[in-house]
């Protein structure tokens, strides 16, 4: 070992702001990575005796699994599960599951972990038995089969979804004491492949008078909401494709509708009528529940973009650090409203902020991934993260958040998050 | 209905090229679907008999299925499965599964799908006992546990992978009769997400007199090639995520290296021994196979990067056509040389060429998928496509390929891919 020569490498880092962030290009090519022999080598290798090839494990010596039709993750990941935190008494289907964000890395979220939130479960749909109509202000009603719609022009985009009720327990007095994602995880990110929904709308012909549609599910909640006209005609997609392959059935097999930026429950699952309106519905879904019960008692209604938001997913509660040392912090941020611009890191507990790496491709209405390298003295100290988007929206300090909207609702909860590092590295959910 | 009107839109949507294919831009905002009631009526819908809600399925009538820990495709979809088309004889491990490319959409490959290729099985690694020695022309021999290279910054990049043998197939004098996935399946897509191995080569301290690193995976064919220390120092990372989740065992679990743009079989798989050296070690994975012998007796080394190349994926074979009208033509392209520039389509057999529009984001070495609006007439013809790189290369065309090349070969084929549209929608491989 080389001690010295590390130590001077890494004490000669640019500080991009207190307690040890390190400026975002750090490792980056032309950093220090690329410079400095041994930089890292205090936490995360050690020597080896010898020169020669490493000993050949009995895993080398006999002949491994076949191929295999379609894929698994490794046994040995077998616990990052999405989690199930809360369900309505007396039925299975009712209630949400969670990514597991800590777990995770990059934007995609894998097909099989991505959140779900249902009203009655999910429903076993034939794709040959499933019809779609579009009626109401039109000049005529049609109805699509899966086998039509499959025909139509395509649009892909890499979008998240959000639940509204994300991150709903952090308006609890207490933090909860969970995971990043079982707190966090009503948010995945994937690529959704469908048809624009103003094609089937021009197919129909809609009246001139209708700003509004209703869509509905075929689940056994009828989950319906009313989209603005304008939504529909902009960006609304009818999606069949979920990350290459077609949806899954927890995201609405065969169809949904995808409203990108929207609170999740818009992009109605199972989609099997789309009725165009003048008017909202007032459906169930839009007034007794998804409706934004404020502090003085009145409730926001069509409460339609997600805000800008962020998390440090690494580390995070249901992960630790190891010891003093060089860490790289990484996180993600999404916003409805557009892109992301930045995000800044704090590791004072927001004393003071450094600009993160975004890392590409930057897509609106996506998860962007971050990142910045953090040199942590072993002390207690809190990590926070703010992001900003295109629009210019910041994120709020939960302060801010509840001295605007109160503590009654559990909707639209996007508040900048603390986690407290003890010097034991263990990772909690603070208020800080 | 009404006929004439459609007619009339079809009739003056702009030609782009012989034989139907219309303007890239006909399905944008503001193009013919925008404005045309009933445009592509005559074969995707019917007309509803009633205004009124549809029927109530008997699946709403009934609580749907739970929520679950880790989902799966849907019963339905059973059969969009990984087809295995050969292997060792007497070995279950030994051969390749093929991506169902008719059957995807959008750029990412669900995991579950990604082409394998194995030379003697999947390994099962335990990631607690698994371990990466760098040695050879370095300051200091280390060795990582997965843990430690856990620690470390990382990168997230959506980059293709394709095998050097895919589509190997069409150099035989008559066309492969399988469907599309089944003759070019060996290419898919992630994110994938790891450590720079700059940064760890760093670590070790590399001899400045070293040009190469030997690379070997922990399978029992000892799978090990040879790689240029450019390379290793520019964009290779070990990948530790896929998709967002850990890597699959089918893709390396725990630990792969990944050579962005490369033939596949370079990013060794169950990495566990980088050996820094001064020439490249001759591997039996690289003078017995993988070298491409020529139609001159020679044979080509070192072929590195993955060629410009592109399908049209719908329809292709395994799909067919429903009869005469409007379609999307939809397909992917992709080069190991950086991005692609563009992809034109011909549906007279190559007389005549448009230029498709290219979804969004286009990134380097990473699939792009293509799509261009074909009127047809339902004559038999011709479909081709031919992709450009921001290189300048450009596919050539299958007798070219052969005439330069030879057929002795079964590596890094690039031709253009003519389907043949018969008069009853059936969609074959033809070499014209």
């Amino acid at each position: 070992m080389r001690p010295r020569s590390r130590d001077r490498r890494l004490e000669n880092a640019q500080e991009a702001a207190g307690n040890g962030l390190l400026d975002r290009r750090v490792f980056m090519k032309g950093g220090l990575g690329a410079l400095a022999t041994g930089a890292f080598m205090a936490f995360a290798s050690t020597e080896a005796g010898a020169a020669g090839p490493p000993e050949i494990p009995a895993g080398m010596k006999i002949a491994g699994a076949p191929l295999s039709p379609y894929g698994s993750p490794a046994t040995y990941e077998r616990e990052v599960t999405r989690t199930l935190i809360r369900s309505q008494p007396g039925t299975t289907g009712a209630g949400a599951s969670r990514t597991p964000l800590e777990a995770l890395e990059g934007i995609i979220t894998p097909s099989g972990l991505h959140f779900e939130r249902h009203h009655n479960g999910v429903p076993a749909i034939d794709p040959a038995q499933h019809q779609l109509l579009i009626h109401g202000m039109v000049a005529r009603p049609l109805v699509f089969t899966v086998a039509s719609l499959l025909r139509y022009p395509m649009v892909s985009r890499i979008h998240f979804l959000e639940c509204s009720g994300n991150s709903g327990a952090m308006y609890q007095p207490t933090p909860p004491a969970l995971t990043c994602g079982q707190t966090h995880g009503l948010v995945s990110c994937s690529e959704w492949t469908g048809v624009p929904l103003r094609l089937l709308l021009a197919e129909a012909g809609v009246d001139p008078r209708a700003d509004w549609i209703l869509a509905e599910g075929a689940d056994a909640a009828a989950m319906s909401r009313s989209v603005p006209m304008r939504k529909a005609m902009d960006d609304a997609m009818l999606a069949l494709y979920q990350n290459g392959e077609r949806l899954r059935p927890e995201n609405g097999y065969p169809v949904r509708l995808f409203l990108p930026g929207y609170e999740g429950n818009m992009s109605v699952k199972w989609l099997r009528r789309i009725k165009v309106t003048d008017t909202p519905t007032m459906t169930k879904d839009e007034t007794s529940r998804y409706t934004d019960l404020q502090g003085d008692g009145k409730s926001l209604m069509f409460t339609y973009p997600m805000e800008v938001k962020s998390l440090i997913t690494r580390p995070a509660p249901g992960l630790r650090l190891t010891g003093p040392g060089l860490y790289e912090l990484s996180g993600i941020a999404w916003s409805g409203h557009g892109k992301i611009r930045k995000v800044e890191v704090s590791a004072d507990g927001g004393q003071s902020w450094a600009e993160a790496a975004l890392s590409p491709p930057v897509l609106a209405h996506a998860l962007t991934r971050f990142r910045i390298a953090w040199k942590w003295n072993g002390a207690p100290t809190v990590l926070k993260s703010r992001a900003t988007d295109d629009a210019g929206h910041v994120q709020p300090t939960r302060d801010r958040l509840i001295a605007e909207h109160g503590a009654n609702v559990i909707f639209h909860y996007n508040a900048i998050q603390a986690w407290g590092i003890e010097s034991s590295g263990e990772v909690k959910n603070v208020y800080a």
